[in-house]
């Protein structure tokens, strides 16, 4: 069975993303519709790039991804169809897909230009029912992407800066903070240790351990969390609250105690 | 594949979304449901009766859309199926079928009172569960809907006020505001002209433009929305907020500048 | 078609269910997956328990009930399957089937430790997509619960106390509060009859009735509820707010007026 997912900033109560749904299930009545999330806050496309990257590798090859996430319709930027290792996307070209595309063995994108597979009237403000619902349709009917439109590159990417190494150690940055408060770092698993001292901001965090268990609840625990990356954690609690800290904040981990 | 939609204002978190759910796979375990919202708040039947407007007629026909936003369950409201334009509904007679109604071009009613369809035992408090979702399932399965029930007419509407046109213009009101605090009017596309005026109760917003891009960050844009409707928008902003209006509100738009 | 449900307290934001549902389809692309719901609250054992207790009867024998409030992760408490009426589950060894357990017939437990069945890296924090999601997909493609792992009993219950009777009357709690604020209690319905006087705390209800419109807005009504427990609401209103009262109240039935 083949699956398109849907990822928006929509909630639901509206009807826009009902919309979508309908317009998918008039043009591919055998397609399964999963709902990833419709709770990005408005017109973040930074967390939508994060969630994206959570789940689009998961989902069988095939898989139809559909992201919009879009302050921008209406606008001048681009709706793009894409083919990322063997699984297909449809989005505004305005960064939501740029942790996708940062990963990827083989990507090919097209800019959708193709009439045939929109539907019969675009609306100014609302791509998601009329642009990218019908494509990602057609898509999972089989549809060659490169039927959808003309071959594109140089898609926009957001300027997400990347974790580094020097003589000190190693730093990067919180890219994710969960609905538990926990904050989830761009440093890669394998760049740290057990033992290694973790801080945020100016706050000492303490050392790199093993999972929640490792310390009692209401401290705060560095360990290696589920996207494979350094994550900050308060067990049973958030550490974002307690750090006061959000996106972008800068993180360290050295080999010992500062 | 057959599918059945899902509209309620219950929420996910006390399981009678998931009982309804359940209901239906029990009867129709091949039919595919899928949510179109269950954030509807609680007893707006208006509300629900616009949502539902946006999706319906995008499913194909033989599609179940179920709409149980029932504060009168446990009075003597009646429980409905129809057929409007080859699309089955269940639902309270409580008038969340106005929209589906008022735009159809056949319709057939009927009183749910045939128990073959119903559960063994119907609660007095839910029947989401014990009368609409396995109703709902019996229809995707192929039942008539003749069998369901006996014949009826006269469902209970709301009164929504038209939109009306007199020398001066053309006057409506909002009908909905959806969660970005976009001001959605009842008065159609055809009716306003691009460079028309557009006011909403005793604020001016400005011209009639085409699409969010036309005014900056943060200004007021009347366009045509979505719905296929006059609409009234901030962008990257709320409208709603902006001009301290919400459903009801009236609108009016007048050939220039008054 | 078989069916996987998902009942979490993750939201959707952040992405975890998309990566449950991105691992069942890798593993079971035919699976039809529902969701229950993702908006337990945080950490709510006693919640789940009870929104699971609403459905997971109601859908057919071979479905697959994923139940993933987990606040102890990292910790040492077992990853459970068990088969329940014909009905199978993956879950916390943390009482969030204590309920399903009590209303049994027949159950089978395993442990699940069988690495065949669980994604290839199982992660410290986030069992419900490398242990818990596998583990649910290969059951719905048909792998015997006895090849998850190995059998187990005296699975954690939640200590939930029964109600009782004496020479007095009926004494039993609230079990639950909806998001509608009506106060649904464990008292079974045969053991109350209409007419009987209700009291929650303090606080007198009145006589037992039959439905909401039994009485006038905003007032108090004590029924038999969806459940098939005695439940207290107030007509279009709340009556957690209206009596100040939450899970674990006390609720009292006497034959007449006290």
């Amino acid at each position: 069975m083949k699956r398109v997912t849907l990822l928006t900033d929509f909630g639901t109560a509206d009807g826009y993303v009902a919309a979508i749904k309908g317009m998918i299930a008039g043009i591919a009545p055998d397609v399964q519709v999963d709902d990833m999330t419709h709770d990005i806050p408005f017109g973040d496309i930074e967390g939508a790039a994060w969630t994206l990257s959570r789940y689009w590798r998961l989902y069988p090859e095939g898989s139809v991804h559909l992201a919009v996430v879009d302050p921008g319709v209406g606008t001048a930027r681009r709706p793009l169809a894409a083919r990322v290792d063997g699984r297909l996307f449809v989005a505004p070209d305005n960064g939501v897909l740029t942790r996708v595309l940062r990963g990827a063995d083989n990507a090919a994108l097209v800019q959708i230009d193709e009439g045939r597979y929109t539907a019969a009237e675009v609306s100014r403000t609302f791509h998601g029912r009329d642009i990218f619902a019908p494509v990602a349709a057609h898509l999972a009917n089989g549809v060659r992407l490169e039927d959808i439109g003309s071959a594109t590159t140089a898609p926009f990417r957001l300027e997400l800066p990347e974790p580094g190494r020097d003589t000190a150690g190693v730093h990067g940055r919180v890219a994710h903070v969960d609905r538990f408060g926990n904050l989830i770092t761009d440093i890669p698993a394998d760049w740290v240790q057990p033992g290694n001292w973790v801080g945020i901001g100016d706050r000492l965090v303490g050392p790199l351990r093993t999972t929640y268990g490792d310390v009692d609840p209401g401290e705060l625990v560095a360990l290696i969390g589920s996207a494979g990356t350094l994550e900050v954690a308060v067990r049973d609690g958030s550490a974002a609250r307690m750090l006061d800290a959000g996106r972008g904040a800068p993180v360290r981990c050295r080999p010992r105690e500062e």
